[in-house]
């Protein structure tokens, strides 16, 4: 994280405030230089509570003082008048209806939910690869009547997507389009939220399987490593990597790690002959986001970390390092079936989740689409 | 398990008896109904001892009462002279040495160490799959000075390689050869056995790295669905799938799973177009192993059990069926990059280890081999 | 389990038969010598439909094959018209009206809920222990107008305090009677059912409190330990070990184990000089349960198996052990503070729950209490 | 942690430093105020490597990277000698020689391993509790001939004795003595070192015994609240709390958790009618340590945090709060058969070991002992 500091003061509101999502929020943001939290959303059974009162918290740190004794409001959008970002950690059951809400009262609101990644006017981004996409906002704002000034909404991508995209992204800036990858995931148990996976279903075990969870990885990748392209009618769409089309076949499974999303993946290069080994370690080494190099407060300083140790990335000794902001990357080794295969590690409560959000909002303060 | 009983009890010796596996030999023997337990072969530390106070016994039964007092030998074959068989549970830095000299003493050997998997004399036998490699063992024998006649050494499989090659086993009889395989494992701990994986390194945690087990697993999977071929020569030698080149590529990790290896499958046929998901279903239900339907008593009715539910095999709820003897394996599915997915789960104690190497020795019974 | 076989068949239901109680019964009772699952009850939405369909079945062993296709009814007395037992593993919120309908239409009820605990006119019989406590069941039946003549509850004892009161009891009946107790529980997810314990809370932790069940302890002890007396109107009540007050101590935690209640107990004996260590192993090892002696089929040979090693009883090595039928001690041992201290293991969802259940039912069969 | 910065860099020697505490040791010390690591000593294997080649680093933090090339010396005091502090986290079998070859060569040893803890003028000090007992240090020179100037050894307690005493310090200061004190304990298992406990003893399982454990708790309890007292010949003697005897009564129990030492304490005071729980939360959340008031930089602000959730302290929400320098307390309530019971939480990686070495020297530089 560097330091190019923010002059003033931006006051945020977090919907879905007391969730899993929402308390990583608050934690994260507590020391935030220059996103101030001034308003906390939840559901109609908090409203009115202070958040001390309203909230399991479960976070391995103490609640902000600060936050303590805010109270709770509804996820109304006349209650967050005064923020200029509002953070939603909503469930998809409510997300959708409220996030629009928001959106239509010029909000600018940056998700973590599902429901709007399949937008064709809403940006999927993981703010360590595709910041390009911010492109679409005006004319997401257009499509209202009449066109929003501020409010869009914004979201970032599934916790599983997000780990494998950073160094896929590297690869292809570095040696060309990808055109089939395999990946299977091992899935900590905090990316399914709070009560989530009860614990008969996990101890000693492994589940194969999460709904929805491989549709996603396969779906969004696309979205997400693709371009922006227009139309003859002069209208931009998301190209879904169309030009040189990527296959994708994730399997998805449950572990018993507590955080950190470990993905053992396999890729084959368009380009003849493939990079080595070592060329794609390099790759992965020199990959720096925008987010950095735009000096983004949470970015990471090491956007992709390249361990040398046999065993590593693990989800117990890596998941913190650059506090879960970046991706790890390990065991690069050629696959005999595809060209190069490699493990990726990465939070998914942090780069997979709330990390995103709020680096996607500071690029949309670095470039100036949120004032 | 069905009951094709043996008229006659046959005197079985267990080397490395006070070991993981060893001790997992003596909990399945003891219920067994010819094989009997003889004698008991460990170290030089052990030996002297009564069974009970030299094992630091870790199986969920109690040591069987007619054991609990048998005198521990050191492994020298004059202290096995009444056996017909002996299973070796041996470390691979004692089994070479140990197992050759049980062999030169005319005893037949059932090995679990690694030592002589890939010995080009010596068959590597999953019981549910290619018991056709028994014949390889006359010419194992005649090429000592003067020939064995009875003695001989057979292994079976790496625990995490018997998992994947009893499903691709039955394809590749139903469909014709496979091309490409790429595999995921998540593995148990009692794999590695005692005291193996130190828990700072498993709990909450996952290990992306098994020194050696993906070379072993991409190396045995071919001997073991390879032929038996004859020479211009004269000599059998195993092809290695020679006649239709497969590639395979496994990552291997280490899971907080007590029991059972886990392993995400994907594969391609040379055939096309090649079956569908329920084609394949039906295809692994429907292979029998020649174990079963040769009378073996400890032989699973079901060598493959293919579930239906979304999310299963899991390690803990299915671990245990048939006693751990056969294989499981649930959501078939297609696969976006190759041509068909499924998950697969065995027993890494029982058919990944004792359990095969009992299958392996009541084959050499009824196939005559021992008598 | 001895083979004291009853020469006929008893229909038997089971309440909450989709539950995880109502699991493990259908489990235990698929083999049982003379009861016979013929009705399964659950709530409104599973009624109609086959048992494999309503079921999210989470044991490891499969669905028995006759009970796959039985159709779940409500939990009506006249569904289950033909059955001499019931079963219930209902959840306390439904179980006490449910219960007493069933009583009234003259079924025997025999349940897990804590609903009918501490009712003065039922008996909390842990099967290995309080056997005499039957003779309130006359009364019990008197109570209704007009009384009844088959129908009664009977109750088995919260899951933790199972495995206390089995050692108390042999101990008392040894040396008199016990003044203090001190206990500490580490207790299995699965006492708490499913889905139960979040898997965020419990996995890499321990949660120092479960609600309700250090008083369960407290208060249920007395209860099973204490003796029936007769007032002076004629009427029996249960007196809570009045005669010599014994003061109970119980912390509660919850620990990231699957199966298997561990508690660490010190007692003071009202006697002195109290026994000694060797005094109380032997004590606890002659120690035989009625419910042996008088020939339940599910009664286990020992009902206390005292551990000689320094590190048993351990749950994940001792709780299948005589499955799970019997309670298991280790390390008995002076305290330092109170008289003797040492360690018990018993299966929460054996003889902690579902198969006290069973054997209380076998002991009003030998009793003659239900014919 | 507050600021009273010392003015100038200490030299400090690390003993033991690829080891598990050794480690920790570094992660602590390469942010510390004033003390600088030096030199790293470790067994004639690894001495002559660069630190990051000898180690098996196993901490979630980087090791730092001016540690990373150090070149690691074996444990000879000429190595050391421009330190003025030297940290041992060596093990206890080779502990015992070593710190003592340290202490002659006139070298202050902080150590944390067993073999001084019952030495007569050796300290062992639990830095929140009696820093008192540095008074025994010129005592201790004296005994050498001739009098050593600067050396001496000062211990740590063990890990679970250190979480038990806190609390039962700051008790004994606000009511006077403790008369009875039954102490159950949930270790973690890193209180064990690397490799430590084998996975397979403790996933999905408790393991009720740890070698040695209970007698340390039991008698350095003691030693740590006892005072310290002048005999006729004029030399000070740990008087093990002889003036009002104490009574300790532990059981120790490994659990599957990877850090933070979980204990379930009773106590019964001197003092009739005792405190009540209100009281006693008040008196420890009052209490404050020496190595706070005196300015040593790593002191936690709260000495002792007493929750008021019904369900903490947890060890994965607690163990980390103030760098797991303090000890959380909780559910402090009435017991049935002593006074008051509580629930004690200590890290035992942190002030349970490498953090009470820290600040135990940090005392000794605020004490004018060390210069």
């Amino acid at each position: 994280m560097h330091g190019n500091e923010h002059s003033r003061e931006i006051k945020i509101g977090i919907l879905g405030a007391t969730g899993t999502v929402g308390q990583r929020f608050i934690a994260l943001l507590a020391k935030h230089s220059y996103f101030v939290i001034h308003a906390l959303g939840a559901s109609q059974r908090s409203a009115g509570k202070r958040y001390a009162q309203a909230v399991q918290w479960k976070q391995t740190v103490p609640i902000p003082s600060h936050v303590r004794d805010m109270v709770v409001k509804e996820c109304k959008p006349e209650h967050f008048a005064e923020c200029s970002v509002v953070f939603s950690g909503l469930d998809a059951d409510v997300a959708g209806e409220i996030e629009d809400a928001f959106r239509r009262a010029e909000l600018a609101v940056f998700s973590n939910a599902k429901n709007y990644r399949r937008d064709p006017a809403v940006p999927l981004i993981v703010p360590l690869v595709n910041s390009s996409h911010f492109a679409m906002i005006p004319q997401q704002r257009a499509q209202h009547d009449p066109p929003l000034q501020k409010g869009f909404i914004l979201t970032n991508a599934n916790c599983s997507t997000t780990g494998v995209v950073v160094p896929l992204a590297a690869l292809e800036k570095a040696f060309g389009p990808i055109e089939s990858c395999m990946i299977t995931t091992m899935q900590a148990i905090s990316g399914a939220g709070y009560p989530g996976v009860p614990s008969l279903d996990i101890v000693d075990n492994v589940v194969p399987y999460i709904s929805g969870e491989e549709e996603k990885m396969e779906w969004e990748t696309l979205k997400i490593l693709g371009g922006l392209t227009e139309g003859d009618d002069g209208l931009k769409v998301f190209d879904m990597h169309a030009k040189s089309p990527l296959r994708i076949s994730a399997s998805c499974n449950r572990v018993p790690v507590v955080e950190g999303h470990t993905e053992c993946v396999s890729i084959r290069f368009a380009k003849r002959p493939p990079p080595s080994p070592q060329q794609v370690r390099e790759a992965l080494t020199a990959y720096t986001s925008d987010a950095y190099a735009l000096g983004c407060p949470s970015a990471p300083r090491h956007t992709i970390f390249v361990h040398e140790e046999a065993d590593r990335p693990q989800p117990r000794l890596d998941r913190d390092y650059q506090m879960g902001a970046g991706v790890s990357v390990g065991r690069v080794r050629q696959c005999r079936v595809l060209d190069i295969k490699f493990v990726v590690l990465a939070n998914n409560v942090a780069i997979g989740a709330a990390t995103s959000s709020i680096l996607n909002a500071e690029l949309a303060v670095v470039k100036g689409i949120i004032s």
